[in-house]
């Protein structure tokens, strides 16, 4: 099983132990009879309505949430996390490897989108 | 820096490491200035669109996605992927650490819901 | 302003009915401020969110929600509605006349997906 | 069946129309098979998406859509049109007048938001 710490003994939370763990918690309760794709699917899109709650009032917001109090951010990152929990269960029941599908997700964003080269990417000119 | 790999060389794909690349290749094409978290809000709704569009006229479908193509497979990893990218880098443009927010949150989770005990759990009592 | 009866005096709910309420009630409490267009279409997300959760540990749901409660039903009936009041809102805001829009899209529709021709279309075969 | 046009001639697009003329449409494509209400829902969800894709990277929008192009006005109307005819589609695969329930979703709005009394509401004060 991934361990959530990386050699240098700091913790880095790894997709594999997010979708051990989210088993583990549904064998537990018995839930995995709850948990088909499309069930998990519209569950996730609750959760990013409830994500969007936070924001539909606030007009533009500035990175880092400045000024937004401490319970706010709060509630933000457990809406966050419950986006990413059922996003990682529902990759897990379509048998799917979200970790390797990111990674290979992002070679193909950097071919449709090359990055401009830079003045200091190229030496003398 | 996070490492990908685990101390036994399995691969295995960290949060911070997704956030790193994320942050990287938007810096590497200035698109800095877009991701508001308000923008990456909208686009993360948006991937759970285009995920969702896969789904819609299936009926119920089961664990595995027993009989899908190779082809949908890698499109359902693809819109998995993109929800998952976009939802790090909101996550990092809110100034929160996800990986975090969501072990908190399944902790939170196992308190609202207790496991019940089972047999094997307490054997001779 | 539009009447919300037919010629008949049935009652018939028109989109601009629904719009003039809404202004109207936003005028009332002076919410106007908060009407901004991305305000409106996160609280839209908000509200399918909303609806998503009462379907998301249903299974597959046949037609007309045979042995649901009265209580749920009426909760459907609640959140389709705030669902379809935001985009009422949203509409306005943009400055765009739903209905029309609605009845044009669904002559593209029509175009995009020919009905195939039946039997009882073409006379004497 | 509900007139589209009022008393004054003015055409004026009711719910009721919109939903028979979805109903009609789908019965000549033989599509009332796919319209089962969490097939529906997730088709909703993706027209969220796109409607959303189209304001994701815009930053704040005034109301009216100052500076938009005539054809990304369209667009948005087109998207707008698609989450309201899957809504009332999905409004009657559940049985659910969405007019009626809609009308009274605002009543229950203004007794749970009450309107501040204006000055000139109450005259001679």
């Amino acid at each position: 099983m991934a361990e959530s710490k990386n050699c240098d003994g700091e913790e880095s939370v790894t997709l594999d132990l997010l979708k051990k763990k989210m088993d583990d918690f549904a064998k537990a309760r018995d839930w995995e009879q709850y948990h088909s794709p499309r069930n998990l699917l519209l569950a996730l899109v609750g959760e990013v309505g409830e994500l969007s709650e936070i924001f539909q009032w606030k007009g533009e917001v500035p990175k880092g949430l400045p000024g937004w109090k401490e319970e706010e951010r709060t509630h933000v990152g457990e809406e966050l996390s419950d986006v990413l929990l059922y996003l990682v269960r529902l990759s897990d029941m379509c048998g799917i490897d979200l970790g390797k599908a990111a990674l290979r997700k992002m070679e193909l964003n950097a071919l449709k989108y090359p990055a401009p080269m830079k003045n200091d990417d190229h030496g003398n000119q």
